[in-house]
């Protein structure tokens, strides 16, 4: 395989000066040291991400990734596989929950199609890059050849040139895809090395019944698989066309000093699979919220990862992060606006 | 006593109709049933509050209540006690977490002074309606005289007035006074019946030590007091202006049918007091965050209440509830603006 540049791509450090002077200056605010709490550590880090004193985020651009999966041949969603592509076209009308929080948050949204069972009308706003009519079922061979593989790294690669094109001073990304939990459960149980019913959950609406089956179901997915934790061929076999778009997309923005905020369950597992290839990228992830989805937990773990919010969210489509925006701007307007103690004539108790 | 009218005012229900309504319409928007987790309890329980299909939060109202504690002769908190009117000069200023997220809320942001140590000078956005000097110390002799108890709960009401008459769709009410955990801690061990040790917290910064001597001077103060859970009578006991007037406000809002965002450790407190005297306020409180301060997690679990935050801060002035403000502005555009499957063409997998 010839990687595409997103792969390969070198990704720098956060500014250690900024940090630094980030963190003095927090202790000079007129409040108790640490009292911020989480909140101190988000304006910390975007003042190394883009490396500046006052840090910003009007500039947020989300890139909602749709795509279908063949796994869903064996029953393991609650919704029938047209929704994708109808959730696609709520997307562009505006009536989704991403299309109602990126209005309200002044963000930019753009959806990327990158292959539905049915194709797809034009709609506003929506760019149509189908690289298949969805994946080939993942429990009988692998989701994706190398070039399918490629190809949706490659448009995560783009979306993220877009972002930085736009000046964007957060990605976000977002998934769509009936199915999708499963492939994310059986690509996190390959790179952890757990056994399926670790991180197999109710997805948007499985019953006990459901849960049990699709564990079933990514356990024959597993031992196909075999033993192999290489992120790469991992997400071939396992992964989905949102998913490598996710994890291209996520590298590529680090490459280029953009910070990324992390959603939920979906969304978390492309997160690991880039940061497996790449650990350079993790300083550059912020993690919105826990979603509801019970393997979440695992995935963030492995990384160390402590998400904002713990709301039992659990909808997709990059909503979980940006319901937690608001909070990194409370961050920002913290560390940017406070006054000192020696500004305010306060006496800091020490 | 004479109680003042916020502390003998009934308290209506929210809206049942509106509430099963509200239900019905989250069911019926394009997303997994549920999976907008603790968002959809927040838009369905606002519609209540407000009577309202279609909740709002445009005009939040904030109230900071600063007074000064006598407890602080016995070394209980790491900052000097002149910090309490020093911040209120810094909220008139500007210069606080509370004015700077006030600000960027487009909240209403009033300061009242209960009364300082030293008499502070009229200040813009500062009302002075000082009570005393501080309160008495509360291990050795009750903090509040009846009358004084009346004047702080009087003073609550009017705020809720202030805010009822602006239109407020949401009041938040924040507390200013070094020394005022180990008042909240004391009045939240005579009402839970807790050991001083399990309540007592480092509040703005004290050590192993200092949290130990704080913890024996409450207990002292809880001998003294006795075994009388009544919550007015602690509350005189026990407690601060500041914490009374934020227990009258709680109350006195919910009669205005105006919903209260509680805020942290010692806001809790406040609205413990307020619950434990008169139950029908329970339905009218949302809660912003678990704070940092230990003993709040006893104080939140006494009212059955979880909040929509935990990010560790422990700041108090009102602004963990401010911080989780655009969460309930999320849920309420969310159940406002999101399209139904009908309206989308969406199957909904039933």
């Amino acid at each position: 395989m010839t990687a595409p540049s997103c792969w390969q791509a070198a990704i720098p450090s956060p500014d250690p000066a900024r940090i630094k002077a980030a963190r003095s200056r927090q202790n000079s605010l007129t409040k108790p040291r640490g009292s911020l709490g989480r909140l101190e550590a988000v304006a910390i880090a975007l003042c190394g991400q883009q490396n500046t004193d006052r840090p910003g985020l009007d500039r947020v651009h989300i890139a909602v990734f749709a795509a279908d999966h063949g796994v869903c041949a064996e029953g393991i969603s609650a919704f029938p596989q047209e929704v994708t592509g109808q959730m696609v076209a709520n997307f562009a009308a505006g009536g989704a929950a991403i299309s109602v929080l990126a209005r309200s948050l002044g963000a930019t949204l753009e959806v990327v199609n990158l292959g539905t069972v049915s194709a797809l009308q034009p709609l506003p706003g929506v760019l149509d890059q189908a690289i298949a009519p969805g994946t080939a079922n993942l429990a009988i061979q692998p989701a994706m050849t190398i070039g399918q593989v490629e190809a949706a790294l490659t448009r995560g690669d783009k979306a993220a040139q877009r972002a930085a094109d736009a000046g964007a001073q957060l990605f976000i990304g977002g998934d769509m895809g009936i199915g999708n939990t499963t492939s994310a459960a059986a690509l996190a149980c390959a790179l952890l090395k757990a056994p399926a019913g670790e991180l197999a959950g109710p997805g948007t609406g499985l019953d006990r019944a459901g849960v049990s089956h699709k564990a079933a179901v990514i356990q024959r997915a597993l031992a196909r698989h075999g033993d192999n934790p290489e992120p790469l061929a991992a997400l071939a076999s396992l992964g989905g066309f949102e998913i490598a778009a996710l994890a291209g997309a996520f590298l590529a923005c680090a490459a280029r000093r953009i910070p990324v905020l992390v959603d939920g369950f979906i969304v978390s597992v492309a997160a690991l699979v880039a940061v497996r290839h790449n650990p350079d990228l993790r300083p550059w992830l912020h993690f919105g919220h826990l979603s509801g989805e019970p393997g979440h937990a695992s995935v963030l773990a492995a990384m160390e990862a402590e998400p904002l919010l713990d709301l039992g969210m659990h909808l997709g489509e990059g909503s979980g992060a940006a319901v937690a925006v608001p909070l990194m701007r409370a961050a920002c307007e913290l560390h940017n606006r406070m006054a000192s103690f020696a500004d305010a004539g306060v006496s800091d108790g020490r």
